[in-house]
């Protein structure tokens, strides 16, 4: 129960009501290095959003809005920083305002500004060479976790991996639950639902111990009193659900995911479906691993009304299952988490493919 | 529920059974920097005893044995940075491996290398000017949140008050469960019960949100599971202990102590009484404003047969009572986040001295 774990943190960590108000003043003691500009970067629901007006942009800052309904790729990531620092140079810093995908591409970005070629050369762990830029995350709806983890998870040409290391980590991170507020119901439920199975795949695997459980519990308490006891119009509800991400985060950081994450993968490599999405629809039939806490993921479905997606996989073709499952199986760090070091034992790709069918 | 907060946190933390064993390879990094030595202040309980032989001292590093038993003195910390400036130069970084007082020790030395002149000067809110040398917290006795707190605690010729600033925070910390395994059953508890009591005054005062107030009450529940339901060979429960004041650190560190620990500073500043023995002396007398808590902190000193010295305030003169009462009101920082901003309409001297009489 007490493997041992030496993670990085976030340097600072703001939390409260109109904390986003403060953004002006947290950004202040870093304006004055490299080319003198700051980034933003934020997610296009927010275009012509009130939100937008509120962003301390100053003169010569660059703000860009960017779709985020295709989770963010290499590509993405190596485009926005060439033209940046071709068009204006090394900016001071960069500062995500949006849900996973944005925390994502601010923490990336951050990462490649100071490291040469392609982001695919860094997909994976450790691989990054240099300290990147400062960097700052406005979560703007709950769950995810990105706002807290050692890794800016990018689809490349072949994977869907992080860039994981020390500096990947934010360098400052505002919890704001008020900025939670017009999130539609779905995506609320799905993307608290990716705190609830981090909790969950946390808990159950081989790589925990009692720092990374003890945060799980915790999270998994304030996920329940969110999806099963508070309305979601009450103040708490947010501030609950944004604290839940944060901690779930924490205690994946110090475990693992399992396989929920890892079926999960190969539907948003592959069918492009968004990562809390496909979370809820591997999740949903995996009773198998996951008992009693499938349960209860389905008591709380019932209980907000909102659909997963049923009978998918009779429109897949066999090779799109194939395809799916082969990038499910090529995690073997959940795996190795979920069954133990002696999971190939327990799953090949035939297992991996019943479960796609299923869905 | 959710005032604006903003606060450095450790940098890295490792957790788990064992981790010790890891300092080795956690201070490597560090080791190019300065005059090329590490230093470590371990609290003199563990000379000679089989923990010393394991602390990775290299050739050229400087081992400091300290006696805790008073609390960490301004003139301490002044006299072990101008001896070892002196004698070997600036050192690489410095660990501090003991208890709260070994803690703050570590924290306001590495400040202290950098800050010219005395300790003394610099007894207060961001008043220190430079980044310290690299620092590492390995607690051995859990509770004290000093691990993880922006506060290196010092009593000075006049004030009992932290160097507190974002360079306070440790770069590091180790937390070994294991390591607290031969803490004297008192001492456990005592200090065990500092956490408790700061989550108590954290969620009970004014100064709160809903960050730090889910960190207490998670810290709490740890608390009660570990001093009323497991056995303290129970190796979850030195796990759980180390957690809870992780946790109690970081909620106060959102929120605010209260009324207790304004009490205990009087106590430990005039009567050097150390600070979890204070923190029980005064808690117990606290019924008119910690109500239930205190019926349950006395449960788990039933439970525990651990002795709170009473009557003790017959032995005290007037002189002393008004000097630990004068030490108490002047932490108005303390009363306005129990008390609310008008604390002076509902505390003077006299009501403070009404609880000292009751020790």
């Amino acid at each position: 129960m007490s493997l041992f774990r030496n993670f990085q943190s976030v340097k600072k960590t703001a939390f409260g009501r109109g904390s986003f108000n403060h953004l002006d003043e947290i950004i202040e003691p870093h304006c004055d290095k490299n080319a003198g500009f700051m980034v933003f970067v934020v997610d296009d629901v927010f275009k012509g959003h009130p939100l937008a007006d509120r962003i301390p942009v100053k003169e010569g800052d660059v703000i860009e809005f960017i779709n985020t309904w295709k989770e963010p790729t290499t590509d993405l990531i190596d485009d926005l920083r060439d033209r940046i620092l071709s068009e204006r140079g090394m900016p001071n810093g960069i500062i995500g305002i949006g849900g996973g995908g944005i925390m994502d591409i601010a923490k990336a970005s951050s990462l490649m500004f100071t490291n040469e070629g392609s982001s695919v050369q860094y997909q994976g762990l450790n691989l990054i060479k240099k300290e990147g830029i400062w960097h700052c995350g406005v979560p703007t709806i709950s769950g995810t976790g990105a706002e807290v983890s050692m890794t800016a998870v990018l689809t490349g040409p072949v994977k869907k991996l992080g860039l994981k290391c020390d500096w990947t980590v934010f360098d400052q991170i505002v919890m704001d639950p008020e900025l939670t507020a017009g999130v539609p119901v779905d995506q609320w439920f799905y993307t608290g639902m990716d705190s609830y199975i981090h909790c969950v795949e946390s808990i159950t695997g081989t790589k925990n111990n009692t720092f990374s459980t003890v945060y799980a519990h915790k999270a998994l308490d304030m996920c329940r009193e969110v999806f099963l006891e508070l309305d979601r119009d009450d103040p708490k509800s947010a501030d609950l659900l944004m604290i839940a991400s944060y901690m779930g985060g924490i205690s994946l950081t110090y475990s693992e995911v399992g396989v929920c994450h890892a079926l999960s993968y190969g539907l948003s490599k592959i069918l492009e479906v968004r990562h809390g999405l496909a979370n809820c629809m591997a999740f949903y039939h995996l009773e198998d691993v996951y008992g009693d806490y499938i349960h209860e993921f389905k008591t709380m479905i019932d209980k907000h009304g909102v659909s997963i997606p049923q009978g998918q996989s009779a429109g897949w073709s066999e090779e799109t299952i194939d395809a799916m499952a082969e990038i499910a199986y090529n995690l073997p760090h959940m795996w190795d988490h979920a069954f133990g070091p002696d999971w190939e034992k327990v799953l090949d790709r035939d297992r991996i493919k019943e479960w796609y069918r299923r869905m």
